[in-house]
C-alpha cells in the first residue's frame, strides 16, 4: 500500500502497486478485458485484479465477483461498467481502503441530467469518503516508468517510450489509442486525461508533477479551468521550476458550447484564460502538433543561457523562412565574432553570414562532410552564438549513420541548446532519421517553423526562471 | 516547334518538346548528366540534347558539344553550367532560335558584384534578343503532363503524381529533390522556382498558368514582388477563375536581409505586401505545411456554396477542437433541420446536436459501420449543411478498404465539400489510407486544424468568386 501524504493525494493514479479492473471482461467485446490486457502488454509491474460477477479467468488471471472478494490492498480502481453501477462500486472501494478511482464510465455530466445526477453522486462520495476520482467519461492515466495503462481500447502497440515529458489534455483522442505515439517516439513520463473532472483536475495534476522526478516538463490541454486562482497559484510554483504549455480549445463559443456538452463544463471567455496562462509563466501553444512537438525541447539537457541563434541551412529560401521564424518566437539573429567570419570565409564568403548558407559551397564540395564539419564547429564555438538550429537533409543514398555520427561527433563538446529542422524525399528515412536524431538527445523537427520556435520558448522559459522577463 | 503568342510567352518553359542540357556529362559528379537522368526516369516526352564540349554518349544519347551542333531546333535550354560560362551560352541559344532558358547555376547576384553583373548581361540578352530566361540559381520546372523535370540532383523516386496543383516558390528547397512527394501524394501539374527572377517572375507565372487547362489552384511562395501593381493586376485576372495562396517569407528585417543575399532581391515592408496579396483576392498562408497541404481541397471537385459546417467526430474533444477552428476561419456551425435532429436522435440523443459526437454511440453499437453510415447519411441530406468534416480513424484492425469503401458509398451521391481529418495508430497505415482516401476525390489531413482551414478557404474562394464578398 502506498503511504499518501494527505487525502488529496493522487499518487495513486499513477504509482499504484496493485490495479482492479472493473467491466466486461469479454475476450471478444469487453473494455474491462481490454484494460487488463493492455496492462499485461505494457508490462505493469503491479499486481492486477479483474473484477466481474460472472467470475472465471482470463490472460492468467483469477476474475473476482466483486472487490469484496480481493484480500489484499487495491490502490486503483478502474471502472468500466454502466454509469448507473458507478457510485455504488466507488463507494465499496472507498469502504475497502482504495484511494483512487478512474471512471472510464460515460454518460455522467455530458448526458444529461440524469448523468448529471450520478456524477453529483460521484462528488459527494469522494467529498464524504476521500477517495479521489479521476473522470468520469476518461481513458484515465499511463506511467511509462511501471508500465501502467488504464486504456481499455486496441492500442496496436505495446511500447511508450519512456522520458521527461507529462501529456495531460481533458480528451481521450489525446490517448494512445488514437496517436501513433510509438512511431513518433515521443520520450513519456505520465499520461492523463482528466475529462469530465468532476474531482481531480488541472490543479491536482500540476500539484503531482511538480514532485514528481520522471517530469521535466508538462503539456497541458484544457477546455476550461475550473478555479482561475488555485490554476495560477498551482501554475506558478510548477513553472518555477518545470515548464508549462499549455493548449486551450473551446475558445470560440460554439467550442465552448460543444465543450459543455461532452464534458459537462462550462468554458469562459478566453482573454481571461489567456491572461491566466500569461500570469502563470506558462507558454500558450495553438494547436495538437505543438502540444505533441514542442515540449520535447526541455528534454534535450541543453541548458539556454541567451537568445542569440545561429542557423544553418543548406538553401537561402530555407535560412529566410527560419530567419522570419526566429524573430517572431522572440529570438535575435547572432552575430558571429570577426575570427567567426574569418573562418567561415576559408570556405565561402557567402558562408559568413547568419543564416549560414552552406548549399552554394556544398554542391562545389569534393567532401561536403568535411565542410559541414568546419562550418557547424565554428558556429558552434563562437561566444555570440546562444543556440542553434541546424538543416538536416536525408536522401536516399546517404545512410542514416551518417548523418547521425556527423551531428552526435560536433555537439558532444558542446551543451548550447540545438534543434534540427530535417527534411527529405522519403517519409520512412526521414521518420527513422528522427528517431536517431531524438537517440542522441537532438530535438528534431520535419517542420523548420517549430523547430525554430522551440528553441524560443526555451530560451523564454530560462530567462522567466533566472527573472530576466 | 511550339507557337508561342509572343515574346513574351513562357510556354517553353514548361512544354518543351525539346529540350538542351548543358553541364557536366560526367556520371557521377555532373549535374548535367543529373538533369538528363532525370528527365529520362521521369518518362520526359520530348527530345533531349545532352551538351558538353567533352561529347561521347550518356544513357543512350550522343553528346553534342555545342547547341551550334544540333540540327533540330530546340524549345528550352536548361544550363548547369559555371556562371561566366552562361551570358554566352543563352546568347547562343537565342541566335539558334530557343526561346526559353533555365539557368540553374549559382554565383549571379545572390553571390556579389561580379554575379550581379553576370546577371545583368543575362538581363540584357534577354531583353535584346526575346529569350526569356529562369532564374538563375533554380531547380528550373516541372510539368507531369509530359515527364518534364529540369532538377539535376537526386531525388530517389521518379514519378510526381498528376493533377491540378501548380507550386511556383522563390527557393530550390521546395523542389522534388527536398521533398517527399511521391509519398505524399501532391496531384500536381505544374511546378517552378523562379529563384533570382532576372526575368521571369511571379507575374509570368500567372499570367501563363491561368490559362494552363491543367492547373485549378496555384500555390506560391515568394520574398519579394518586383512590380507590386503588375503583381496585383495579373493576380486579380487569376483569381477571377482559379484560387491563389501566398506564402511570403522575409517578412521580418532579418529574413528580407537573408533575402538579399540569396536571392539578390530587396524584400519590402510586410504590411504592403499583405495589403496587395488581399487586394489580389489571393489567401495569404503562413508556412510551408499550408503551402504543400491547403491547395488540395481546391481539387476535390465539389463546388462551395455555402459557410454552413457540420463536423463528424468520435470524440467531444476533437469536436471542440475542430468547432474553435471552424469559427476561425470564416465558417459558422450549421444549425441542423428537424428532420435531421429526428433521424440523429434515434441513434442518440448527443449525436443529435453539431458537432455530432458518435464517440459515445459507436462504443455501445453492435454494428459501428451501420451507425456511421446512417448518422453521416442523415448530415449530408440536411439541407442547412453547406460542407462537412468528417473523423476517419484508423486502427490497426479494420483493413484500409474498410473506411475507404464506407467514406466512397456515402460521398458518392451528394456534391458537398467534404474534408477528412484521419488520425489513427501507426504512421505507414495512415499514410496509405491518405492516399487511398484522396484517390477518390477526399482532401484528406492528418491536422485536424488544417483540414476545417481547407475548407474555410474554399467557402471564402467560392463567395469572392460569386461577388459576395
Amino acid at each position: 500500500m502506498i503511504k499518501t501524504r494527505d487525502g488529496k493525494d493522487i499518487r495513486p493514479f499513477f504509482e499504484p502497486e496493485s490495479v482492479a479492473i472493473f467491466g466486461s471482461m469479454n475476450e471478444f467485446t469487453g473494455l474491462g478485458y481490454g484494460a487488463v490486457r493492455n496492462l499485461l502488454d505494457f508490462g505493469y509491474r503491479g499486481r492486477i485484479y479483474p473484477i466481474n460477477p460472472k467470475q472465471g479467468h482470463i490472460l492468467g488471471l483469477k476474475i473476482h465477483s466483486s472487490i469484496d472478494e480481493v484480500t489484499e490492498h487495491i490502490d486503483l480502481a478502474v471502472l468500466i461498467t454502466p454509469a448507473v453501477t458507478v457510485p455504488g462500486i466507488v463507494e465499496q472501494c472507498a469502504r475497502r481502503g482504495t484511494r483512487a478511482a478512474i471512471v472510464v464510465s460515460e454518460n455522467f455530466a455530458e448526458a444529461g441530467e440524469e448523468g448529471a445526477n450520478l456524477q453529483r453522486q460521484l462528488v459527494d462520495i469522494a467529498a464524504r469518503t476521500g477517495i479521489r476520482i479521476m473522470g468520469p467519461n476518461t481513458i484515465g492515466s499511463v506511467n511509462t516508468a511501471n508500465g501502467l495503462i488504464t486504456n481499455p481500447y486496441r492500442i496496436g502497440y505495446n511500447k511508450i517510450r519512456r522520458g521527461g515529458i507529462a501529456y495531460c489534455s481533458q480528451t481521450g483522442v489525446s490517448g494512445a489509442q488514437c496517436q501513433p505515439l510509438d512511431d513518433l517516439g515521443f520520450q513519456i513520463s505520465k499520461m492523463c486525461d482528466i475529462a469530465n473532472k468532476c474531482d481531480v483536475n488541472e490543479v491536482d495534476i500540476l500539484n503531482y508533477l511538480v514532485g514528481d522526478p520522471e517530469t521535466k516538463v508538462l503539456s497541458m490541454h484544457l477546455e476550461d479551468i475550473r478555479d482561475g486562482r488555485a490554476f495560477i497559484e498551482a501554475a506558478r510554483s510548477f513553472t518555477a521550476v518545470k515548464p508549462l504549455l499549455i493548449f486551450r480549445s473551446a475558445r470560440s463559443r460554439e467550442g465552448a458550447e460543444a465543450s459543455a456538452s461532452h464534458t459537462g463544463s462550462l468554458a469562459g471567455n478566453d482573454v481571461v484564460y489567456d491572461s491566466a496562462i500569461r500570469q502563470a509563466g506558462a507558454f500558450r501553444i495553438r494547436n495538437w502538433h505543438e502540444y505533441w512537438e514542442l515540449p520535447k525541447i526541455f528534454i534535450s539537457g541543453r541548458p539556454s543561457c541567451g537568445s542569440r541563434i545561429a542557423i544553418i541551412a543548406y538553401s537561402g529560401g530555407a535560412g529566410v523562412v527560419a530567419a522570419d521564424a526566429a524573430i517572431e518566437a522572440g529570438l535575435s539573429l547572432a552575430k558571429f565574432a570577426p575570427h567567426t567570419v574569418d573562418r567561415l570565409t576559408e570556405i565561402d564568403r557567402r558562408a559568413a553570414r547568419n543564416p549560414v548558407d552552406l548549399g552554394p559551397v556544398l554542391s562545389a564540395a569534393s567532401d561536403p562532410v568535411s565542410v559541414q564539419r568546419y562550418a557547424i564547429t565554428a558556429v558552434l564555438e563562437d561566444p555570440n552564438v546562444d543556440c542553434l538550429n541546424i538543416a538536416v537533409y536525408v536522401g536516399v543514398l546517404a545512410p542514416i549513420e551518417y548523418v547521425t555520427d556527423l551531428i552526435a561527433g560536433l555537439l558532444n563538446n558542446s551543451s548550447k541548446p540545438v534543434t534540427i529542422w530535417l527534411y527529405g524525399t522519403k517519409l520512412q528515412v526521414m521518420q527513422e532519421t528522427c528517431r536517431a536524431l531524438e537517440d542522441i538527445g537532438l530535438p528534431t523537427y520535419t517542420e523548420l517553423e517549430t523547430a525554430i520556435r522551440a528553441l524560443g520558448m526555451l530560451v523564454k522559459f530560462s530567462m522567466f526562471k533566472t527573472g530576466l522577463e
